[in-house]
């Protein structure tokens, strides 16, 4: 039995049936040539219902005391630890779109975890066109993160097609294995000790004596929120209501795209930024699209909240390991230049910010700008009272092909959360020459999520023609490669 | 905007992310000849997904004041109607025998149903073998009861193998038009006014003095619990702790079998008693071989509840007009025959007792002796004090062969509610010339779920051979006829 930072046991807290707190991702598969499908599902299944010593807390189920959830929480081996009900064989209906795909992910994203067992789900997914198939991994955010999730998930890939992989990506072996190859185990966890977030009121008054730079972060958001404009966006200041900012009802709609790598990071050079700061003004320009279309586009231009990992290189133990950084989004202004530069400036200021401070006084420094955002979460006043407007998550993925036993890894999406007041989520993964887009919603209060993704198109368009980087007759100079295996085709989104 | 009565919002009260408070029916069919079986499906789906005027509360969603569900209910129209989201298109996996179909409905009554919209699924299920499909219905008990759920299927069904139905068995008007068919709608609403339910202590009260046979009733109960017997089972009276009066998990195994109807009325008459003390008989020896092979038989009989339906003949209205017998399982006797007349003179103890009172006196009754197990069920101390071991509820069906657009009704197989204290719950639907069992049970209480299939047909002929219906060369001597289309594989249950 090992008690769980506080900071993972928040997400157990926040949990309501309108708001699961788990995160997720589907990955597509191509066939290996020449093998049955069943054959080889059944032995990917095989090998994903290892039952022997796991990885943890994938074996381990909540424990707590007589004041449950509030109280302290501790993990324990769950002696009854049945890998039928963890590990799921699903089937989609015809014709096996990605249409039926997205629409399955979209009802296994919304259901609770069972908490009186070990908190995830792995789904295998058979019925998809084309040779393909999928899996679902769901588990729940204090036991892991989305770039934990991910490297669970590369820990069974090869970049060898040839290569056979026995091991569950959930056993402590296979986890052992993947910590050695990525040379890691060795670096300092820089995750604040349990005393140190328990109280963030505590943290603060403790830290502003000895931290100076902590104190430089607080006094900035103070100046913004009184007014004087450092540059710096902060949670809550100026952040508009907007159709975004609704309470959540339990059921998701997810959808998925891929787009090319090289296509996104041109953008972002030439306007002499970085990809990152692309992928945020394709999500800025397509949200003022998808509000416009609703007559519903706030004065004030939205906010996302971006979360930085804060993972020392190598660091694959943490469960939570994440600050957040506040990016305006621009999307008051109708030009898409002066937008992608408004939003690359907002991002540079919280940049340069972050960069004077410790990884570990990054994480207190979120903990502290963010602690309102707990408190309205857990009353119910998200929706009131948004901290940001959405988030907008870039995950770092694996940048060679990958195989798992043969069958060529073709997309990594991830299903993240969105809760009280951010009512959408948007999560890539740079997977090898794509960028692989998770979309996540409330499928009360976002409705026609699958045209974000044709408005995300859209945007980036827009982009390249403001930056040039298209001919007059409206061809990109360089036409990226797209892979009839992923998906492409914003119609067959649901 | 409608109030809901208080003995339907008790069922919201009662539910937890644990104990779920929704019914379900599992319906197979075989698909009509020379059809196409993705058009057939997707018509049927369209006429599912009807979204003109439903039947209440079909089209309603609940809303409370600032009590939550603790204070006044109310449903109202939802003007969001989202039918893609109520209706859904699942497939299984190969090879799409029925423990895939038990291991989807499984998983699919394990989770909430969305409270921000009306509280239904309806789930259309591709790939099983032999060109069978089914459906998958799913509605809040606040909603709705077995019966009604039963009534509401029906309600799309036709004697005639070329009828066609055009009409949503959700739609206002296929429920008038069953009412009418059923030569319903005048009768008498038998269910009791909210008044009388409120308080249950008001209730005793108050007609303790007026209604002579209600106190009779309860004055029988006291006699048990004081230890004169009166051959009455009552609630919570020597009711053993086993391995079935657990505290719940969220999860769930669903098993389904069928059974010749004139062979189990064949016991009952044999022992001069009815076809459900027959079936009260088969679950009793089931549980017992069960709980032996666990080495956890209780030295005191197990206590199975049996719901009694209130309902007028052709009241298809009242979400939840049920009464209460409790019945002596005898599971502490060894001889089948011994236990068989045990059971049989409980049953007819408590009908006695019913046959006093009129069915509004009945529901009261009901309430006052079932009052305690809502108090238990609410402190979460219904697996320490169980009210009873069980549930074994007998729902009446068609008695002709149906169809739905031709396609063959196969079976009729509910899915109802474990709770903490009884976790396996036998319902069954006498259709046409079968008795239609569905077992559900919490998966982590009762392993092995399967296996009460086996131990069903076990103790059947075990009776059989006691009342000399097999001859001595182990065959009985009126070989029912098993059809390929049914679950009759206890192997094949999952």
């Amino acid at each position: 039995m090992r008690r769980m930072p506080v900071n993972d046991a928040f997400f157990l807290m926040l949990e309501s049936r309108r708001t699961p707190m788990h995160v997720g991702g589907l990955n597509l598969f191509t066939l290996p040539k020449d093998v049955d499908d069943a054959s080889f599902l059944g032995k990917i299944g095989d090998i994903l219902r290892y039952d022997g010593e796991l990885r943890r807390p994938f074996g381990e189920k909540l424990k707590t005391g007589p004041l449950g959830i509030a109280g302290n929480v501790y993990w324990e081996d769950d002696e009854e630890l049945d890998m039928e009900y963890h590990v799921r064989h699903s089937a989609l209906p015809k014709p096996g779109r990605y249409r039926e795909l997205f629409s399955l992910v979209s009802r296994l994203h919304g259901s609770l975890l069972d908490r009186s067992r070990p908190l995830w789900e792995m789904h295998l997914i058979e019925g998809l066109q084309n040779r393909q198939f999928a899996t679902y991994f769901k588990a729940h955010h204090c036991a892991i993160d989305g770039v934990g999730a991910m490297h669970l998930m590369m820990s069974m890939y090869s970049t060898n097609a040839r290569n056979k992989v026995k091991l569950s990506p959930l056993s402590y072996e296979a986890y052992q294995a993947y910590k050695q190859q990525i040379e890691a185990g060795k670096q300092a966890n820089i995750r604040p000790r349990n005393e140190e977030v328990r109280a963030i009121s505590d943290v603060l008054r403790e830290q502003l004596g000895g931290t100076v730079n902590v104190a430089r972060a607080v006094q900035d958001m103070a100046s913004v929120w009184m007014g004087r404009n450092t540059g710096v966006s902060v949670p809550f200041h100026k952040v508009p209501r907007s159709a975004l900012s609704t309470q959540l009802t339990g059921a998701r709609r997810f959808v998925a795209q891929s787009w090319d790598f090289a296509r996104v990071r041109a953008v972002g050079k030439a306007f002499g930024g970085t990809l990152n700061d692309a992928v945020m003004a394709m999500c800025a320009g397509a949200l003022r699209k998808q509000l416009q279309a609703q007559r519903a586009l706030p004065k004030h231009s939205l906010k996302a909240m971006a979360p930085v990992s804060l993972r020392a290189a190598g660091d694959i133990d943490s469960a939570n390991a994440i600050g957040m950084v506040c990016v305006d989004l621009a999307t008051n202004l109708r030009d898409p230049a002066r937008r992608m530069r408004t939003i690359k400036e907002s991002m540079d200021a919280a940049k340069a910010q972050l960069e004077q401070l410790t990884p570990r006084e990054i994480q207190i420094y979120t903990g502290i700008s963010q602690a309102p955002m707990l408190f309205t979460q857990l009353l119910g006043l998200g929706s009131r009272f948004p901290a940001f407007s959405t988030v907008i998550s870039n995950v770092p993925g694996p940048r060679e092909k990958r195989y798992w036993n043969g069958a060529r890894l073709d997309g990594m999406y991830p299903v993240s959360i969105p809760f009280d007041g951010a009512a959408v989520n948007f999560t890539l993964v740079s997977n090898f020459d794509k960028l692989d887009f998770g979309i996540i919603a409330c499928r009360r209060s976002v409705p026609h999520v699958q045209n974000l993704i044709e408005h995300m198109e859209e945007a980036l368009v827009e982009l390249e023609d403001a930056a040039g980087l298209r001919t007059p007759s409206g061809r990109r100079r360089k036409a990226p490669k797209r892979k009839a295996s992923r998906p492409k085709q914003a119609k067959t989104a649901k």
